[in-house]
């Protein structure tokens, strides 16, 4: 990497507006570079380094950049400089980036478009939002099985040049059929007098365009391919999927499961970036649903007010009681929503995963259980404070502690699956959630085993 | 796809030993659908694929079968099958295999490989774990910058068909240092004449084979390259990665960090295959720990023993308020875990972070208190067990609120950087684990709140 031009440097050409100096800085700095430089500059200066670079550079950077400092951009420039963008930026990014904004800017942006560009992106956005169709691009090479292998490459040489990738090569019949693809590579390595036919072996992986874009992350992880084409029901070709998008893609899925397992709303914008009033709203949302559903325990403690003020003891313990219920099922549904994204088990598996789930629970259960038993017992050694019947209270102890991990185990491992059985996301039953489902359920545990083990005694 | 065998066909072929019908079944059939069907046969049935598929078919269903599969088939094929394996697949996946088994295996294993590759092999294995040496594959093409465009093109087609990519072509000086790369398009689009370096742009991404795998993530998300190289401290192109490499490095990443979000060690294995006694292992370690560091709050309690038996109401409430900090701390963290893993925050803005949430917190804490304050006078309108101090409870549980939550969302957000500069992985401040840290020190907070509320009035 070459840089002759510190960034200080650069911010001074940019205060002055000496565009000539800056125009010859940025020819020596890369793209991702400068689209670093440029998140960092207030709104208006952001607009003065996209005027300067030479129009490769323009599409390449304004690709990388982060949602919302291409949102602004977009507004800053000028007319002209905004469809030059929208115009040589590839479909499937000026797709994605369209599906983000407001539908009447879309419809504003639209305009910008060259006929053409504006009848590709059309039928992009036709497809329903999460589906292939979205991250496809139209931009590939296409040829005929009867063609010879200097036909094929003349073609490559000819049209090659505004496709995204030419590193496979998709062969179809007459009516458009996909009928094989063919790395490039393939026909480098044999005589231009060979035909595409002699070269395929009808063995080619597609997807349909309706598929759901996640799969996609699934099937190029298992196959080793740096593009795979897209077909409608029939079979017809419409575009492909390159893997940058996948690999960006599959960025954007796992940060949505990671925040979600987190106990909150999807950002959509880096931390660092989002308006603060609108990070609390993310995060308000479900901490007041989670906090609504924990006031159920006051009203179940409520319930159990006459038992707990007679064994003052069995406040000490819940804590550590409900705490444990809401760990091993943070744990469990945790360890299946991650199964799940990775396709290791699926709905199907359910009885499969209950019942490695029992034992586990049990498993768990029992060593905390028995920790517990013995934490109870030790302590009665150097303090009174458990009165006369603390064995009965260690195995209150004990005994809640094994329901409880049992439930959560349970529930945590269960809760995915019948979420995404309900259609919705199986992420949303996050750490927290679970936590708080267990919470109230765990104290309930507690109670019921405390009144059964102690009623006629202490209770 | 063409599948005119049926799995249950397969399986029969398997079960009868018919190794010439197997054959000409597995001929129709995916390595990916090889590779699952494999993965649901026993040991002894799985290597009786293998000896009937085609040697590129071989190495391609033995790169995508699960790590166990792998393992469990190298012991059971005979040593020429093993070393036609091992031989064949790529320098990095044979690294990448290797490095997950024992050093034992690993000796033996190097026996079968002929002379050049375990040269090859080995060198990949001297660089540190986790750099990206050992991502990377030396099966490259590298020319210089004299040779002309047809020269290129011969090389590739002489010297091509086992490289790993030639979507990419290195030019290298003649002390073998990298001094640009440039897509095999290029060589498409002009005419044979042609020098190199009339192609040159002198513009290249590259890494150091010492930097961390995880940056290599980064820096494939941010540029759109199909393959990047390699070099020693001097420049010296030591090898390439390639993007479906680095696929399966984020998805291996991105489910160690989400495990140990949901507080359990990273598991290697998926959820269905790893034995049940090795999942309990990485499942109770966790538990554990958080089980003794959350013994503490039966402590904490046992302090204010005095307190809770005099006004037994703030019992009432204690499973609200300290879940209360552990979900506000869970978002926290997890929030701040995904933020530096994109590389969107780091060390350095500790400050900037603090400072963002030291407002959220009081943000959350007012809102939570607010609802929380208004909660227990409501029901006090419909029952009396709040008694006749119920607006000092009220207070009591409005401002324990806001403190555990302000301690719970800096605690959290905290964490990943302490543990960051620590030189351990942020990720281990799971959800769990910060949750039971708020629990113990929420505690605290709760009854002080109430001492100094309630004291001389009802303490």
């Amino acid at each position: 990497m070459k840089k002759t031009y510190s960034r200080k440097e650069i911010k001074g050409f940019i205060d002055v507006a000496n565009l000539s100096e800056l125009k010859k800085a940025m020819n020596t700095w890369h793209s991702p570079e400068i689209a670093g430089l440029v998140e960092t500059l207030p709104d208006n200066q952001k607009a003065i380094v996209f005027s300067v670079l030479p129009a490769v550079a323009v599409v390449k950077t304004f690709k990388v950049l982060e949602l919302a400092t291409r949102k602004s951009l977009i507004k800053h420039l000028e007319h002209e400089q905004a469809a030059k963008i929208l115009n040589e930026i590839q479909p499937d990014d000026r797709t994605e980036f369209l599906s983000e904004l407001p539908g009447k800017t879309v419809k504003e942006l639209l305009k910008l478009l060259s006929e053409k560009e504006r009848k590709v992106t059309l039928s992009l956005l036709g497809y329903p939002n999460h589906s292939v169709g979205r991250l496809m691009t139209p931009d590939y090479i296409a040829v005929k099985q009867d063609w010879t292998v200097k036909h094929v490459l003349d073609y490559v040489r000819e049209h090659g040049q505004d496709k995204e990738t030419v590193n496979v090569i998709y062969v179809i019949d007459d009516n458009g059929k996909l009928i094989d693809d063919i790395r490039i590579r393939e026909f480098l390595f044999v005589t231009h007098e060979k035909k595409v036919s002699e070269l395929m072996d009808y063995k080619y992986i597609s997807f349909v365009v309706t598929d759901k874009e996640e799969s996609a992350i699934n099937v190029f992880r298992k196959n080793n391919r740096v593009a795979l084409p897209v077909t409608d029901e029939f079979g017809i070709l419409l575009g492909i999927i390159t893997i940058d998008d996948v690999l960006r893609l599959a960025e954007k899925e796992e940060t949505e499961d990671i925040q979600k397992i987190g106990g909150l709303e999807v950002l959509d914008e880096p931390y660092m970036n989002i308006p603060f009033l609108k990070l609390m709203k993310k995060r308000s949302g479900w901490l007041i649903i989670l906090f609504l559903g924990e006031m159920l325990t006051a009203s179940a403690m409520g319930h159990y007010a006459d038992d707990y003020q007679k064994v003052w003891q069995l406040g000490l313990f819940l804590p550590l009681i409900i705490s444990s219920g809401g760990n091993s099922g943070s744990q469990a549904s945790t360890l299946i929503i991650r199964a799940m994204a990775l396709g290791e088990v699926t709905l199907r598996d359910w009885w499969r995963i209950m019942k490695r789930e029992i034992f586990s629970g049990l498993f768990l259960g029992f060593v905390l259980g028995g920790i517990g038993f013995i934490r109870v017992l030790t302590w009665t050694l150097f303090t009174p404070i458990y009165g006369p019947h603390y064995f009965l209270i260690a195995l209150v102890v004990g005994f809640a502690l094994i329901g409880v991990v049992l439930w959560g185990t349970l529930s945590g491992s269960m809760l995915p699956l019948i979420l995404k059985r309900a259609g919705a996301d199986p992420a949303t039953s996050s750490a927290p959630f679970v936590a708080t489902l267990v919470d109230v359920t765990g104290l309930i545990i507690y109670f019921s085993v405390a009144v059964l083990i102690l009623k006629g005694i202490m209770l």
